[in-house]
């Protein structure tokens, strides 16, 4: 199959783009987008060529900038071009001078397709590209997702190259006689992908002259493993992972019990701010006792009980815990409330602990509230007729500022229920009228 | 962690084997598995010692022998040995020396662990090997089950020192002041693995000395991941897959539209002999017309109406088809039934063609059996009131032998019902009391 044919048999089978979208190829001058801007020519699809001039190569990015203008001008294009100083990102930036590279590349790319309209940013990765990714994804340790070597289609970039190899596009333009620059230095490959490309790519090729394409082939086999393993996963995901509000919850004895427990005990933790060195401690939680906690840099994991809850690190000031009916447990960032609704009993005491409010659920109306208590917010402490400024509460009780800062408020229709931990407030106590008491238990971190 | 410690948290992790059980551990005298007996000894574990002499590098295979003997000697374990005439083996088999080494190999130490009663079989599989079988595999193109590696275990066969690289296994040599073998050939690895492992992985290892530990890592993610990929393909194959008797049917419809198409369907047809090159013209078969048909090496894949048939290509002549009440297509080696009830209406013409056969439903027995003609076999044909041997009405038919051979009959509580495309029973004929008409259509391939 000639490379023309093979070129847009790929991209319908991909679905890259409608032949009525205008596209922006981005060019270098070297061979791979040269071919790449002359088979969108040939296949008579609309596109501009876009060039990047880093100015780090003086003499040598003057040309390849003026031979790219050449080339839309004889391809009868639109074409877009910046110049960069590179070297002042760098250092301004404190990035390698690739990591630069490609910042400011992407950037300007979107920036001119979005402002000129164009439907996507077109590259001109091939297959060779593909496989040295897997590779250098493999030498440094990788899940499945690193297999699926450089996708066709990422958000607004598309690459219609990647069925191609290398050779393919070097003989294409021999037989049409298709100029290009030769590149000094690739500046968008970093140093460990060129290594890839010239030595451990060639020698895997001595053992295996259909290295490439078979990899290759391989790549498009594990595009489709992922997607079987997100099915699975998305399943396993649902069964174990129960959101209560800002919290989610997961079983401790079903997790254990799942198949293949590390990879989704993973899968779910990694959400969650958890990285690979951190999961055993994670999972380390599955047999410690009640009470423990790892922290990612985004959550707290907590055991409690039969239960790991997950919450964030940081509650927002404006964060609001909604609690619903048949909630049990909410956690928090400083602590643990536990909710149990029992039938009154008379001669049952009322325990002394601040930690605990006993309320007459019959006095409450759902959902309930717990949100950072606010300038302005009154209670009527129990035991007292008169409501107090919260504020003043607190000075009488003697709370530092940090203290302050932690106080969670229990609210109910927009009336403060309890000062968890501290006080609740008189209009919802269990009276001798009380049938359903509603016992909820603060547990400080 | 020192490599002992390794060693048994491995065994443990992997559960490969209880401690009671007893091992047959397969050691050449080389570095590897001189080093698994020391662990073995050291760890207190149960096993006895198993040699082959290959016979293929004279003396050396002789200082080899005797000292694995010795070693076994000094460890006070069982040692059992063997010489293969390798050349003669390799000659009448025809294979290559490689390939008869690893026959003689595994026979003869399967067969010594069932007559002494070893629990296991164990070999000195270490990481660096894992990786290269790992990086062999993607070279050659694989499925996600060629990014397991190694496996620590495979029926009777267990390899416990996957955890440790070829490194850790030097120093523990060293450290211990333990001798082993070289080996001037390592008979049981083709030349592509020592190629793998002198020169392809030192190149990776140049660009990320990390390589080998980074990919075993990888493998035990990959190895989680298979399983998930295996979770959520059952489920697309049970949605997929109907069994009808031994015959197998997929709804065209639900394989277009299942997400992934093409690895669902390499895994559901590979089953039936499918290769990877056919794939694609089993696919074809998605948009082609009822009759189109492709043949792997042991069945037939049909593309009937909405559905694909699958049916094996050969019937044994012991074949029966179990035909229930709610059947409405039976596919055969060579052709395939169709069949319909209709309530009888009178004026309804009975189809003169004998491909085409009207029964009285309420005269068969269900289930019925589809099944080859017997010796002995009689019926009555349609229109007569006489009962007739098959040999006898196929000599009148004037039938050839392979035609012989082809004859199916239908068959209700072991009396014919139907001569399949020749001549239905006069017993289960449609008569004027019929209500329910049982028509079939036979459709030869």
């Amino acid at each position: 199959m000639d490379l023309l044919t093979g070129f847009k048999i790929f991209i319908e089978k991909e679905q890259l783009f409608a032949p009525d979208q205008s596209l922006l190829l981005a060019v270098s001058g070297g061979l791979d987008s040269v071919v790449m801007a002359h088979l969108f020519k040939a296949a008579g699809f609309r596109f501009a060529i876009a060039h990047c001039n880093f100015q780090l190569r003086e003499a040598e990015s003057v040309r390849d900038e003026s031979f790219v203008k050449t080339l839309a001008d004889v391809l009868q294009v639109p074409f877009h071009h910046i110049r960069f100083d590179t070297l002042t990102y760098t250092e301004s930036k404190r990035v390698s001078i690739q990591v630069a590279a490609r910042e400011l590349r992407y950037e300007w790319l979107e920036e001119t397709r979005t402002k000129a309209g164009y439907s996507f940013i077109v590259t001109a990765h091939h297959m060779q590209d593909s496989v040295e990714t897997l590779l250098m994804n493999l030498s440094k340790g990788t899940g499945i997702s690193g297999l699926h070597g450089i996708l066709p289609a990422q958000g607004k970039i598309i690459r219609p190259l990647l069925f191609a190899q290398k050779e393919d596009l070097l003989a294409y333009a021999q037989e049409n006689g298709i100029s290009y620059v030769e590149d000094s230095s690739n500046l968008t490959t970093k140093y460990t992908r060129n290594f890839f490309r010239h030595k451990v790519i060639p020698v895997m090729q001595e053992a295996n002259p259909g290295t490439v394409p078979n990899i290759a082939a391989s790549i498009a086999r594990f595009r489709e493993a992922e997607v079987l393993y997100q099915q699975a996963l998305e399943k396993h995901v649902r069964r174990l992972v129960e959101q209560k509000g800002n919290m989610y919850m997961v079983p401790v004895l079903k997790l254990q019990k799942t198949i293949p427990m590390q990879t989704v005990a993973w899968e779910i933790f990694r959400k969650y701010g958890c990285t690979p060195p951190q999961l055993p401690q994670v999972l380390e939680l599955l047999d410690s006792t009640s009470g423990k906690i790892v922290e990612t840099a985004t959550h707290r994991i907590i055991r409690d009980r039969q239960w790991l809850l997950i919450t964030p690190l940081v509650e927002t000031e404006a964060a609001v815990i909604v609690i619903e009916k048949d909630r049990s447990v909410v956690a928090t960032a400083n602590g643990i409330l536990r909710l149990r609704t029992v039938v009154r009993k008379e001669q049952t005491p009322i325990p002394a602990s601040a930690a605990i409010a006993c309320l007459d659920k019959a006095s409450l109306q759902y959902p309930l509230l717990l949100r950072r208590w606010r300038q302005g917010d009154y209670f009527y402490p129990l035991g007292m007729r008169k409501k107090k400024k919260l504020s003043r509460f607190f000075i009488d009780q003697k709370l530092s500022v940090p203290q302050k800062e932690n106080i969670w408020v229990l609210e109910s229709s927009k009336r403060v229920v309890w000062i968890v931990g501290l006080r609740i407030d008189d209009r919802f106590k269990v009276t001798q009228h009380t049938k359903d008491q509603l016992t909820i238990e603060w547990e400080a971190l």
